[in-house]
């Protein structure tokens, strides 16, 4: 093997891929790059088993000439930070000896140990469903705005995935972690039903290697959801287990309505962030008409705080929860002014934007005594 | 205890003062801040018993008003959470019931549970000796350049401290780890003899903390060091161990000269720096007259660089030296074209800079077998 190809694009695709690297496989292959040469096209692929990840770089704009086949399988790491250093627009790398691997740009001259390619796993990137197509703004929104709420223990595996859940071109993204709930509505062209569970930190890291390319097509496949943009295809395993159904868990009568400014409610939870009684940062909320009385206390200290309402409907109420919760959901929500609906002190608390009903943000309150 | 302050200034000093407040203390108290209100001056005070940080706010610009005398101990963690996060300008703080403390800005109320003043340990900060003053931008020059050449290995604590000798009105600032030393020479005024050891990192944390002020005065006294600048004075205990005379080790004589371009010789260091057998990373340098070969490898890869030299007299030379000391040595001597003379393969090298002869960098060579 042997072929020279422009650093940046070279850098860009192992970048991709090696978000598919894991550094603590019980496999050292799986610790590798994977860079197969051929028909004057580059496939770099990588794979933890979990999650696998395949770009392909073509001779557009004259980054790549493949001037000899082959297949070479190199230390994801050492690969990576070689390509980093050269000092260098185009890079030579050829297998000079086995498995010995040359790269050459500038003065620089680097020989590294690659590994058998016949070691290294058949990974399929190949899909027999149809796939939807979904803007890839929509997209990462989707992503950004539930998959924080979903759990990072491993007590209940499911519950550490996003639901998506399609029904009559309607698609449900959300993620809970049983105290909290995040429950976004995308619409959705020529979509198929079905109801899976994506590992969270997948989507994240694929909303995240996506960068500019206008949409995504998805497809699921044999317990596997495949996601294709660009040169790209990234496949994850979903969660077997079932998601609860948490379109129950909304409420939709409520006793109390608060409309607020939603920078003035983060500056005062950000005012009690550092307060954590066992752990946790809980704050109480008395509300009526004019004002919120903000509490929030432990062993060593306390504080009180006071901040105005937009508006408030219904009778004074006294609610506490999480603080980093609600400023978790606030941010989410991302509007000047939101709306919590509540149904009462130990109900659920209801976050939303007036102007756009597609995203809803609940927490469960937490009881406190005194 | 009463008293009003302006959060900026207020801020400023518990940041200068909690340098001192250590988190692993046996002795709880002080992980706490004393703050002493006494004459329309407020004293703000920590220690951990190493260190000792003590800064005094004056009503200069309308800043302080203290309505009643007092001490109080909180804290510090609460304390400057609680001061960064009070939306206002102003701050009243005072003892409420005991040792319970209230803080009031803008909507904002914290309470704190303090420690009593009495239960803080007693810690002076007299000097009986005369101090010398030295220009702060000489004096914090000198530590960066010669401090991080110190041990961070307890096995010989006096290589853990930065050497200060003053001898007949020269300074010498020195620091070695054994395997490469920093040596400063600084001219001072009106300074006594004295040959004394401070701990590096607390040393840096001095000259960290001076800011814009244009010079410092020092004192010896009693096996500690004191530094006063501004309303500030830091005191930190001195090594006891005799510090090794390292101006024995620089030689006079070479063999051969090299000069270099700086940021050249940083860059193709920085292409090798992932290279690391047995955890250190070691360049083989190959110099003669018209060019340097660069060589380092370890059991996976290796890399081969070259570079140009900017002179060169003596005979061809093999030499090999960590490449992370290298680095750190040419950056401390901050000159466009460094000067590296050798006396042979097994000798130390030398890094200076033609232009000022008063910083000198010393690395011993490693040896290598291949």
């Amino acid at each position: 093997m042997n072929f020279k190809i422009a650093k940046k694009d070279f850098l860009e695709a192992l970048t991709v891929a090696s978000k598919a690297v894991s550094s603590t496989t019980p496999l050292p292959v799986l610790s590798c790059i994977k860079i197969i040469g051929q028909n004057d096209t580059l496939t770099v692929l990588a794979s933890d088993s979990n999650i696998s990840i395949k770009t392909v770089l073509t001779n557009e704009n004259n980054i790549l000439t493949i001037e000899e086949e082959g297949e070479i399988v190199v230390d994801a790491k050492y690969l990576l930070e070689i390509i980093r250093k050269v000092d260098s627009e185009s890079i030579n790398i050829a297998v000079v000896d086995g498995t010995l691997i040359e790269i050459l740009g500038g003065t620089s001259k680097y020989t590294v140990n690659g590994v058998r390619a016949l070691d290294y796993p058949n990974i399929s990137f190949e899909v027999s469903t149809e796939p939807f197509t979904i803007n890839t703004e929509v997209f990462s929104d989707a992503v950004n705005k539930t998959a924080f709420a979903c759990s990072d223990k491993e007590t209940r595996p499911v519950l550490t995935g996003v639901n998506m859940v399609s029904k009559d071109g309607k698609l449900v993204i959300n993620a809970t972690d049983s105290y909290r709930l995040a429950y976004k509505t995308v619409e959705v062209e020529n979509i198929h039903d079905f109801n899976i569970t994506v590992p969270a930190k997948y989507l994240v890291e694929v909303s995240r290697s996506i960068g500019n390319i206008d949409s995504v097509n998805i497809a699921i496949d044999n317990q596997q959801i495949f996601f294709m943009f660009g040169n790209t295809v990234i496949k994850t395993r979903l969660l077997d287990d079932i998601f609860p159904d948490t379109s129950k868990l909304l409420p939709s009568n409520f006793t109390q309505i608060l409309k607020v400014n939603s920078r003035e409610m983060l500056n005062q939870l950000d005012r009690t962030s550092f307060i954590r009684g066992e752990g946790k940062s809980v704050i109480k909320l008395e509300i009526n008409e004019g004002c919120i009385n903000l509490t929030s206390s432990d062993s060593l200290s306390s504080f009180f705080g006071k901040m105005s309402v937009v508006s408030y409907t219904g009778d004074p109420l006294q609610i506490s929860c999480s603080s980093k919760y609600l400023q978790d959901a606030i941010k989410a929500i991302a509007a000047d002014v939101i709306t919590l609906s509540f149904s009462g002190e130990l109900k659920p608390i209801i976050i939303t934007d007036d102007e756009d009903k597609s995203l809803i943000q609940l927490i469960s309150p937490v009881r406190t005594y005194k």
